[in-house]
């Protein structure tokens, strides 16, 4: 039975895993995270794609039917080389992202918060404009790198007072350039984990609600239906399994079962 | 001529390499930052060792006379294997933060912090030990990992309330195990640009001066007495030269001048 591959530079993808295993219980999952070099957010765009295609070499290998980039980064830097290079579908994290943000704001005006790679390389901007054209809609976008709400999420400080000034900080920030926006991209897997510190501040700082978005349902629910298109689906029948390969597993018992929660079983530890 | 190698997980071990600078002013330098796996911190002991050993075999078959390992992580896990397998020196960051905090203390009692790896291998514990049992001294240390400090100096909040909570949160646990501690070891290369604010805050949790030592001044007068002892040391005359080479080249004019104070002039993008 063949497998969808997923890819993530450390365990953030988690998050669509787990996604993936609440809404197409029946796919098998193979799991690759390059825990070895994670992660990617600060690094080139050269060096983002050579080890998004260390991955995808990898995964290939292993026989996927599809594979998902759930990496933001490495989405925004490497997923239409990718998807040009090889024989199976690829969906990286950027689009359905966009896709899901266009439809859910009614302003018009959308945040994006990701790493500093993922808002340098523009990825973003061009997805949503794509996705407005394509649903005939105008939008206008703000970008802002957070950085560090990645080490607080795998310090594992989701409330409290340092992340919500770090947090608060980076959407002062897209505030004072966006006061508009209704709809906020978490453009980066880890982000997911300080939803509800996020939401709370952004609700307070824009004086109403605000939609956060994040690639994960949407990415799945892209899946299931290229799986579909592509008679590439598992049989009705079948008990998904998920296997995860990981480049080091210093940390995993910790941090990956923050982001899949549940235990992640065996894991083999690869090179790519 | 022969260099001096230096190597670290990024650009932090650029501190030592301004000590370098300054205290031998004629010895050539090739400094190494593994820019593209970078942080070292978090991850497995068989990987950094894995890295280090990369690392090694790049800067001998440069030529270097010496080998300075900058990076804690790295030393702590990779120190020993490396003296034991290589034909030039090698010294590590551990082994001379240990001495220098241990000849600076009068109560005996050392705090350090470090990055996971660093304080889980217990390789301040043992050279610490080590070191009062040379100098005759009866010392007890209390270590404590501090990961988020090194995003934090990478995303140059060095001052204000971020990183004073962070600081702050990190030095109250150090107090509660160690209220009588008189010195503290920064035991990774990205704390010294957080020396004034921790400085600042340890004297005032601890009610009195606090001596902060790091690697970087003592790691410099062993590498002059070991080329001295070694008869390596450069010509008097000589006049040293910095090179770079870095694995990943992104954000090295923001986050690598940080450290060394000055530009950083021509680098060589290498694959380890």
């Amino acid at each position: 039975v063949s497998s969808v591959g997923v890819f993530d530079s450390g365990v953030g993808g988690l998050t669509v895993v787990r996604a993936l295993l609440e809404q197409v219980p029946n796919e098998s999952i193979l799991y690759l995270g390059d825990t070895a070099r994670v992660p990617y957010g600060n690094k080139s765009a050269a060096t983002v794609t050579r080890y998004a295609e260390n991955a995808a070499r990898f995964l290939l290998g292993r026989g996927v039917k599809m594979l998902l980039i759930a990496c933001n980064t490495a989405s925004a830097y490497a997923v239409d080389a990718l998807g040009a290079s090889v024989a199976v579908p690829v969906l990286g994290a950027v689009e359905p992202g966009a896709r899901a943000a266009v439809r859910a704001s009614t302003t018009g005006r959308i945040g994006v918060l990701g790493t500093l790679g993922t808002v340098r390389s523009g990825a973003y901007l061009r997805a949503i404009d794509r996705a407005a054209a394509e649903l005939g809609r105008s939008v206008r976008i703000a970008a802002r790198p957070s950085p560090l709400l990645v080490p607080l999420v795998e310090e594992g400080w989701l409330e409290g007072e340092v992340p919500e000034l770090a947090a608060r900080r980076y959407l002062d920030e897209l505030h004072a350039e966006a006061p508009d926006l209704d709809v906020l991209v978490l453009g980066c897997t880890h982000y997911p984990l300080l939803r509800p510190l996020l939401q709370r501040l952004a609700d307070e700082r824009w004086g109403r609600p605000v939609t956060l978005v994040d690639s994960a349902a949407t990415m799945v629910a892209e899946t299931d239906e290229l799986l579909g298109a592509r008679g590439l689906r598992a049989a009705p029948g079948a008990i998904g399994e998920l296997r995860c390969a990981l480049t080091d597993e210093a940390r995993v018992d910790e941090v990956g079962e923050r982001f899949l929660g549940r235990t992640l079983g065996a894991i083999e530890r690869v090179d790519l």
